[in-house]
């Protein structure tokens, strides 16, 4: 059996009872380690696991499967996968090549970014497609996920934007020259992605657009979903374009049309005092005791 | 502290480990009991954890939060949701009482239906926003869910439809009479959502609609995702109508625009071989080995 196992969002204890005695009685078990990471590193996981892990970074998984898949036929093999095994990333493809070999899987979920924003008071019900923000270089700017946004606000809806990760990248000489050798690992923080966004808005003004957007947007910057020391902060899009949240992992939301109920909410983490002002919040006397 | 503890969506196990810590020792454990259900029952729960939950229905909730706040200040109590707390339904109410009651409050989150879904090989960022399907009556037959899939659907977008659940409902005559006398519990089926889908697109014909879906637009069934037999049955909106999953939690996806890799996976689930026939699949090459 190959199981699909969800390690949560924050460090090793996020990982379900039942995950977790599968990953003990595993023949092997591997660590997805190129989508997402958890606040712990593979150590620490090890050490609670009890287990060694082999890390199985996205060249392995994608041009060595088959030995992940080995003997999974005849005993167990966990895959284990930061968040929910079928979240922001999915492992289709695995899952079709176990298939295709005649061995089963089954998925044991856990958290991941895609339901725990809703920690934020947000409905997650209200959300519209989720977009993801790209890192920037001096040639390639792509603005598709501004229309995205666009889409979204227009029916209404909020926008969970997923930013950015770089890990194993090769600098552009490493790569020509075929040195294995990586750059540090980068992620990009919700201060960048809403300097980003300002800036399409920006070019979108320049140019006459209707705008979908602009700096007094409502956004939520989250960051560390689900760990202790987790932060999250609503203001408008330009606040957020100044706001330092800390260490990895970050995501935006766009806020589309705002519940009183999400607006109480929003307050609970409001930037600064006012920066909600104006917005309806539900009848206050309702949560008088 | 007032923890929230989401218990995932299958039995006693799929709990997180830091949940169960958590469980064990707060000095009251709530079990919040009308938004949906495990595969287990809370007896089963009970014996699990080793501690008497108190059952939080939606009247407790709503009228007694005070009750449910008492002493959190200076001890821990635990409010336990099936799925994420902050999932399909979220507990903002219960939240803002206890921050304004000065309380600190906790989320330890769980895998929800609103990412679990994606198991069923549909990605999550191509979802749209969900739509809840609610037990038509007589008198009462609201198509607007029709509309917001029919939006997602223009956009290429999958919707997930969370299917009605009647807990503690009383009937007519005793709710008049005053007398706390509960009908059983209903569960919506995915047979039942298709069927209540095809009358509108029915209706939607006959009034010269263009019609967003017909009868052959591909959906998903899915039953106790999460839990040791879940069900995951695709198919046309004609065969979901007459496919049986099972026992309760059911829920149902209308399909948007198929990536080949998504059209992949929901073959292994067809519910029959030609049902999926004639859309794209990805290059069976790539999954050979």
């Amino acid at each position: 059996m190959l199981y699909f196992i969800g390690l949560g969002l924050g460090d090793a204890k996020d990982i379900t009872v039942k995950g977790l005695e599968i990953v003990k009685q595993c023949s092997r078990v591997y660590l997805e380690a190129y989508t997402s990471i958890l606040t712990v590193g593979k150590d620490a996981l090890e050490e609670y696991y009890g287990r060694e892990l082999i890390l199985a970074d996205r060249d392995m998984v994608e041009q060595e499967a088959d030995e992940i898949l080995r003997g999974a036929d005849i005993s167990d093999v966990a895959f284990l996968v930061v968040g929910d095994p079928f979240g922001a990333t999915t492992h289709s493809d695995l899952v079709l090549r176990a298939v295709n070999a005649g061995i089963q899987y089954r998925v044991i979920h856990n958290a991941s970014i895609m339901n725990a924003v809703g920690c934020c008071g947000l409905q997650l019900y209200n959300f519209g497609e989720t977009v993801s923000i790209v890192f920037w270089t001096d040639t390639w700017r792509p603005e598709s996920f501004y229309d995205k946004i666009k889409k979204n606000r227009d029916l209404g809806m909020h926008t969970l934007c997923l930013l950015d990760i770089k890990v194993k990248e090769q600098s552009m000489e490493n790569l020509m020259r075929g040195r294995k050798v990586y750059e540090p690992p980068r992620y990009m923080t919700v201060s960048q992605a809403s300097g980003q966004l300002l800036e399409i808005v920006n070019n979108r003004r320049n140019r006459g657009d209707d705008l979908a957007i602009s700096e007094e947007t409502i956004c939520v910057g989250l960051a560390r979903v689900g760990a202790e020391d987790q932060a999250i902060r609503a203001g408008t899009l330009s606040q957020l374009a100044t706001c330092d949240l800390g260490g990895p992992l970050h995501s935006l939301i766009v806020t589309g049309n705002l519940h009183p109920l999400e607006v109480d909410m929003l307050r609970l983490s409001a930037v600064t005092a006012d920066a909600l002002q104006g917005l309806r919040a539900a009848d206050s006397s309702t949560y008088t005791s």
